[in-house]
């Protein structure tokens, strides 16, 4: 059994690794904290845990985390970097789910994050936690930094498309992404904007001017392509729960515009357990994936025109968050990659 | 193993039935009936099973069902009733989500479901599927008729009130259920009034003159209390897609009003696994239950009134329908009652 | 023309009061209050209102009130008592949405809202603001105390038949009003629990141990009596962003059960500009009165039932609130009752 | 007054019309047809109505429609070129909402709606209503066909730039429309695929492949750039009642990127009634515009790209259907252009 402390648990991503953690067959829940809420069962604020999950939450000096296996950090930017060095020293391993080891260059972390970044060494040695991309490397990795949850889904949309194994298919200063995103991506938050009252019946694009996620996008982008891409990325607020569903656009390149692109992805990802092409013609559902870990594709051609249009589903708590982290804890820990993560699609 | 079959799957609590079976470690689906989709994968109608059910509807005469142990009907009213004698002949069980056998008075059958009962000794042997009152019998039984799901959570409200064993509580001529359903209790049909565009965003009663579901709950809670009660029952429809919330009221009798009620409905759902009293002075949540088995109850004595108020939620399609009749199936083939039903409830 | 200024314009009801009085051929809106946005053009906040409100929200001490014909208090409870009496002085009518002026036991106003009444010859003076009951005095008054959201809907229904012109029919310590409410009732305020990711797709009761509407609620039902009466008030919270629908239950007395309570009703409403007695056996949608000022009421008798259940629907922010507020207004200046009041219902 | 008659009232363009009708002080609702609904009052379909709509739906052969001035098609695509002529010869004039007198080549209008087009002079002679751009040939139309709701949106928020005025802005082979609709764009018919159990807390993209709206738009933009151009249409499907939102993407030209497009755009705009130019960096909502006429555009550059990206929110019933609709009457004849038209916007 992996030993298994969460650090900062009040918000969605916290709640979302217990519903996962606590089903997961190899994984054993040693701590929960939250320096406001100690003491309180964590099943008082989230109830849907009642008879699932008796831990309470306990003030962080108290947990023990350092005799856990791997320490999940489910809080704001800028904790994990801080709390980090420490269990690491005691041989503990960290994933992130904040932004703390996203970026690799912290002039870049600075400007979008408003802080600067503490821990230079550990993000140079930090894997970025994409399992599609670099698997291997997040096998031994000490120190994950998980993607975003738009980043996830727009990488693994424009991820066949520009690998250098591809050849030179599109025209990478052409990119579009135009992401759609339930209101879960916010944050268990209170804020005006996010209220059922004004969210709701409603729809908005935001972040148009300049959004955190756009440089760790073209960050994992140009790593992928091995050079420079353009990206232009449009988040918007759907009023809807879970779900992110990314209308990505790229310019096909004169040379390829016969290239069967439905078999290129297909191929890709064949052997990938939470990557689903889906058949030509398809347009995938965010509700096709709620609540579980898998990420569904459909690619496009749309009538004349040199484009091509990519669509791909994610639940932003799972596949763009927790799920993700599990799948990386399975990783870390030789444990078959979809542990605890084969719950079906909860539709409708 | 259990080989399972399941007729008439392309509603919402066939989909349902498929997410959970496709889950539970004892059950191998064998064949999924449909006249209109045969041939069709049941992943094309409904993505979410992709690469977790891979198979497609058959027709009902190529399906070969009375190899199954036990046989799902998941159609309309009136299809289990004339298919299932040919089954049962073969050994094979039945487990009806229809209203063929809930109604012990073939007269109130066809009054309410304007058809005549064509099985009146399989109606009398015929065993009501709700576990925390028939647990035994359903263990034997070869034909179920499950509830439906307005009555599981009313009679899982009112059960400990009025149970001889309780005592002499409450005047059962008071009984009052108002009650709150989400859209998807109304099947997958296409019906103007449940479009998003006219449900959505608004609320109102329907059925105020007459409901299926009256005649069902009376029976039931007559035969609980073994005496006449009356009840009023009010359904709401609510723009949500899962999640029945019943409002109980019932006037306490002079003589019990400083009864611990509390403390009765802890005793009588202790060792129940589907079934959760919370802490006084809790609101339960449609969404603490979402996707999942478990019904939770909360118990209010209003200030200032001698009424008793009785909170109750559930899953309609899980503890109101299939989950139920999962439930109903591991009790009828000695396994454990939660077996394949551990799913944690999906919040937010 | 009325010259009109808003106290606190910042939350929904101050939102809809900017609405309906933009629209309204004989007001004028001279001021618009809040000290933390002053400056801030209002439709900067809601653009909803660009091009038809050129107002800037301004600083109290500098807006002029004194200067109006009738004030509005959109305010937090407390203000209006705080601040309408410098107003008064002036010559000012003021109107408060909050509760100041609801409770005429100060005792009862202390208990509930935490705070002493200061004003307690103010609130001896003044009228609660539900047309359908207190026209006349109204017309007359200089302080009008509106109704809460909750006990404008639940005195409508209730008040044909408790009324002592309409004889003895009801048992009035019998009462329940069963209400769902959508979330725009909890008001433009940051909060977890009425955030879309945690109010949508969900159903639940709050309050049951004690509203602060119930006792506003039991005060003008034994107004409107003129004897004592109990009742039993449990509010939900529906997925929606406005709207109320009360279900109200009572026994019927058993020399009123053959009473036309159909005719009764349509009786009192027929000349009720904002009451609307639907036709028998229907079943109001709030959507049929979103963003009016209209009430629809409709009355059954369940079967086999002693029992009278009344349905209302009405628009939380309207007659539950602004609407009702302007229509108070009218009255208060001698206009047509319904001036600015006519918008057709949006549906869908 | 102007004498109106509408045929086909039972959908969502007609329930619109009535209510922006039954406000409009010029307009007289003479007949509102149904073959199927004769001689059931309007209200009761829509009781939003009850007390403002007096009129019943009546058999077309008896409805004296030839006795308007100006007729309002609210059917189904085919109908009004076949009733149509009739109603010309007795000096009537008609407005279609359906497709019939868009699409200027009856070979395209043949290939995406499956039917000849039979009045091949009338469409020759009928004018595209869209005021911003055909405003005077409106004024002296004898028959109008009413843009789509998509193409309202995604003309209005492209013109500025590609009008021949403005010079040579953009890539006219490069544009993109990411649009988004609430599910009344699909009407009111039963569907299972918006029914709120499917839509609702969902979000996927539909008629990727082709869009009847897509040559419609191209038809549009060419007219006013005089030139070809290529657009991709991605449509989505966003769980919500109204509203349309148009993310809309083009290349801006080498030599135009210092372009001031805000000041453009606010030109262009400037004397609208109905179109609204936001401020420099807004992201507009479609609730913004709910339940009225208005259409609000933001103009954004992309930092680092040689994108122009433009957001425009519409309410399809009102501006994408009927309220352009009336808007174009009152162009017809001769009131002023927002007669009828000045509801506020409803938010929340």
């Amino acid at each position: 059994m992996i030993k298994v402390g969460i650090v900062g648990g009040t918000g969605y991503t916290g709640a979302e690794l217990l519903r996962l953690l606590s089903q997961h067959p190899q994984a054993e829940l040693k701590a929960i904290t939250s320096r406001t809420e100690k003491g309180m069962p964590v099943a008082d604020m989230f109830p849907s845990l009642r008879r699932r999950v008796s831990l309470a939450f306990s003030d962080p000096a108290e947990a023990h985390l350092d005799q856990c296996d791997v320490v999940f950090f489910a809080t704001p930017h800028g904790v994990a970097m801080t709390q980090g060095p420490a269990l690491l020293e005691k041989g503990v391993r960290i994933i992130d789910l904040a932004a703390d080891f996203r970026l690799k260059d912290p002039a870049v972390f600075a400007h979008w994050y408003k802080m600067e970044h503490s821990q230079l060494g550990l993000l140079a040695e930090s894997v970025y936690g994409l399992p599609e991309v670099n698997r291997e490397a997040i096998r031994k990795a000490r120190v994950i930094g998980l993607p975003g949850c738009y980043p996830t889904s727009v990488q693994l949309g424009f991820l066949p498309l520009i690998e250098p194994a591809a050849g030179d298919l599109i025209e990478l200063d052409s990119l579009i992404a135009d992401c759609k995103s339930g209101v879960s991506g916010a944050g268990r938050k209170a804020e005006v904007h996010t209220l059922l009252a004004e969210a709701s019946d409603n729809f908005k694009a935001y972040g148009v001017s300049g959004h955190r996620h756009l440089p760790e996008i073209v960050q994992g982008l140009q790593a992928i392509a091995g050079r420079p891409v353009k990206l232009v990325f449009t988040p918007h607020l759907v009023p809807m729960i879970r779900g992110i569903h990314a209308t990505l656009y790229a310019r096909v390149k004169p040379g390829a515009q016969d290239v069967d692109f439905q078999a290129l992805f297909e191929k890709r990802y064949a052997r990938e357990p939470f990557v689903d092409v889906m058949p030509k013609g398809s347009t995938p559902e965010t509700r096709s994936v709620r609540a579980s870990n898998m990420v569904r594709i459909a690619v496009h051609r749309p009538p004349g025109s040199d484009l091509i249009t990519i669509l791909v589903v994610e639940d932003n708590l799972v596949k763009g968050a927790s799920g993700q982290g599990v799948q990386v804890m399975n990783l870390m820990f030789g444990l078959p990659e979809d542990t605890g993560l084969t719950q079906v699609p909860v539709l409708p």
